[in-house]
């Protein structure tokens, strides 16, 4: 079951659309050009996480790619009508999108979509994952040099990410962790880099500084609030391969899959910690809850 | 007046569908991903042009994306259908896209779009190009590196050739030349580069390297075959800026807009010539008719 519900401001709570018919335009920039952004928060129990986090981000997206989206009260009413109108879930995956329209309309084409996620995220989260370190062709300066390259905002236009994850697929592996070509670590093609590393009794979470062009993780957030009020110490990089080969754990995290365990790194194996995963985890909810 | 023809392997000269509704599936992978690929091409007289060089562009762009994507055949009858369903017009944009499909169906979404031009491009053709040399954020050896960035497919994630545009038009220009990090002169956001170089009576039609990641240029290829029958030397570079300023003439080309004459970089002056316009405007119309 999906829920579709597009943003109209003509309709205070948005407008319930049926998801097994057609309900984008051909011409919608965003089918054509990849021209937009989203978001793709959890809900649990009914009750959608880190909602001002993921809107906070939306705004960011926009801003960079010079776009006009709905104020954040209209999409907050379109979520409660989406988790409204599906049925209860112990776990729902909200994805709220917004293309810059039909061509020629000058007006935003803005809606949440309400579903059950899928099974792999789970198995993931369980299992762990096989990465590869691919070169994203990309320096770790260049994001303020060349704005045009939109850095920092979550696109529509996912080709590269999803090209990513099929070469990895094709080649053995479950994710990829991007690095730069002055060899820095950067974020995963749908996730944020954590590495946890304990040294003399003190436990540090580390994830890749932003500045070098990468996405801000809203649960790399959440998880750091909630983990330095449980005493861990936050590191923020330039981090490289060695370190994460050095680490006594690494993750990808994100919004649905969560908090997922890497176990190797181009074929080497890499320590995975249980007891880390699972305090890791536990944090992560508490973090997304406030 | 907008015609959609969709490809369905049910009907053999594809679905003929409404473009004042929307046709498109929210959870296409094409809106939801930019996953997909497409062409733009123009048909002259109700005649499309080059209609095999863009289905070979086509068929590469899917081998780079790991997309399959309907026969020739098929695509030929459902261009002639929308051809055939559009009001007579002398010239009309026919659009072909592809995306991976709605989420779970492993079944590519296909549809064909008839449309007029806009006036931008003749206006264009005829007034010149102010251009900015823009870093696209790669270095030139890329592409044959890393296939998962899919450089020399036109995929339908194009965000950054939009933003690039925009940022051209916010500070005054009308067009970008993306350079890569070592300093070559790559493409256009929607074109290929050209410049022309007249040397003791040797006239040579020169544009960059396609080893270097750029797009193979379908207007390109058919200009140079009739420019090499009509006595052009041809030449491939790499070029680098100083180049395209200490050239005769440059011009970005493309299927729709055509030749479009390059007046300015980075705002220095550089020379028209209208003469060399015509003659390759003509030259290119011949090749494309090929």
């Amino acid at each position: 079951m999906t829920v579709l519900v597009f943003l109209d401001p003509a309709l205070e709570n948005g407008r319930i659309a049926d998801a097994t018919k057609p309900q984008l335009m051909a011409t919608d920039l965003g089918a054509t050009r990849g021209d937009g952004i989203f978001e793709s928060l959890l809900a649990v129990d009914g009750v959608p996480r880190k909602v001002q986090a993921h809107l906070d981000r939306l705004a960011s997206s926009a801003r960079i790619m010079d776009l006009d989206i709905p104020p954040s009260d209209a999409w907050e009413r379109a979520i409660a009508t989406a988790v409204a109108e599906h049925a209860p879930a112990e776990e729902l995956v909200l994805k709220l999108l917004v293309t810059r329209g039909v061509e020629g309309a000058e007006r935003p084409t803005a809606w949440v979509q309400a579903s059950l996620p899928g099974s792999l995220g789970r198995d993931q989260r369980q299992e762990g994952l096989d990465v590869l370190l691919l070169d994203r062709g990309y320096d770790s300066n260049i994001a303020e040099r060349a704005p045009w390259l939109l850095l920092g905002a979550k696109t529509l236009s996912y080709a590269v990410n999803m090209a990513a994850l099929r070469y990895a697929k094709a080649n053995g592996a479950d994710d990829v962790i991007f690095t730069s070509t002055d060899g820095l670590v950067l974020e995963g093609p749908t996730s944020t880099v954590l590495m946890a590393t304990v040294r003399d009794g003190v436990r540090t979470l580390t994830t890749p500084l932003l500045e070098n062009g990468i996405l801000p993780g809203t649960s790399q957030g959440a998880l750091f609030n909630a983990a330095a009020d449980a005493g861990w110490q936050l590191g923020y990089g330039p981090l490289e391969p060695h370190h994460l080969l050095a680490a006594d754990a690494v993750w990808l995290v994100s919004s649905i899959r969560l908090l997922a365990p890497v176990k190797s790194i181009d074929g080497r194996a890499i320590p995975v910690s249980h007891e880390m995963t699972e305090e890791l985890t536990a944090l992560l909810a508490k973090g997304s809850r406030e």
